[in-house]
């Protein structure tokens, strides 16, 4: 079997990332997404290399030093990151792999791995992400400006990724996020 | 509507190009295939602009020096060639166009239109492509020697080209091709 591809996905909050993805996942046997590692501590019923890698602050730092991460940020106090290592294990495998992650950390694997292949989630417009932000329900009016000015800086570095998915209809996006994927595995290496 | 992408899809002879691009038109709403221009006579049922467009010598001649061909070539007596006006107006109109032609008229197009996707497709392997054109039934042994004498020096450009389908199974082929398709359309210009 070939070695597998390793692809980024990420986007604004609220351009459908998850959904799309867990889509094509269902529908590509040969895809298979990464599990972040994390020191927050774990909630009732997630499975340690399932859900996360959880690990404490003093062995979290230790890989960040062993520049063991792909990516890595610090939210409310908690890391969250990529461990290398069983990605490379994955791609080995002859399996492709997904991370879906934060647009910040995306923009760190993009230095690191010239390989990955980078694509980038938008909404059709900023007026429909305001739309779907408030019809989640589970956001009051501030956060969701907090979410759209985020958004709005986050759009500003589409332009360094290798694709752009225009989440306008779920089966469109659905399908484009599959032909990537079969797409970069006929490409010529340059 | 955006301004559609222009594809060229070759390959050796036997190499199936024609059955894959039937089943990615009757797929792909927004494509469409270029029509060719020849100096030979119209056969039965042939229409002018549909099969081809129908010209005399001295007009092939004259917009061969008028550079009105995307490529052209000549087989035993008569011109072939890809007139490039229409190409474009079916491009401004929003159409993708896709160019199935023999891989020396490719190359030409690789020179003169870095705008165009290159798509090669290749045969599992040579005693497969062997098989097949034997299976044809259409052809002695000489002249199937001789395509495969032809296809060894046409597969040594594959590498030149942006995406390379090899075609095993038909309907991953085509999904391929659907899939070239659909990401060129995602790719973020360079």
């Amino acid at each position: 079997m070939n070695k597998g591809k390793l692809f980024v996905f990420t986007g604004p909050s609220g351009t459908g990332k998850g959904t799309i993805l867990s889509e094509v996942l269902a529908a590509e046997p040969r895809l298979r997404v990464s599990v972040s590692a994390t020191t927050r501590t774990p909630r009732e019923g997630e499975i340690h290399g399932i859900h996360y890698w959880f690990m404490n602050h003093s062995t979290f730092e230790e890989k960040i030093a062993q520049n063991a991460f792909l990516e890595h940020a610090c939210y409310v106090g908690n890391y969250y990151g990529t461990p290398e290592e069983p990605v490379n294990e994955q791609l080995d495998a002859g399996y492709d792999v997904i991370l879906e992650i934060e647009v910040q950390g995306a923009m760190q694997i993009h230095d690191k791995r010239p390989d990955a292949v980078m694509i980038f989630v938008a909404p059709p417009s900023m007026e429909e992400l305001e739309h779907r932000l408030y019809g989640r329900g589970t956001e009051n009016s501030e956060k969701v400006a907090e979410r759209l000015e985020q958004a709005k800086k986050e759009l500003t570095y589409q332009k360094q990724f290798d694709y752009i998915i225009v989440n306008d209809t779920l089966s469109d996006a659905v399908f484009d996020l599959r032909s990537i994927i079969h797409a970069e595995h006929c490409r010529v290496e340059p």
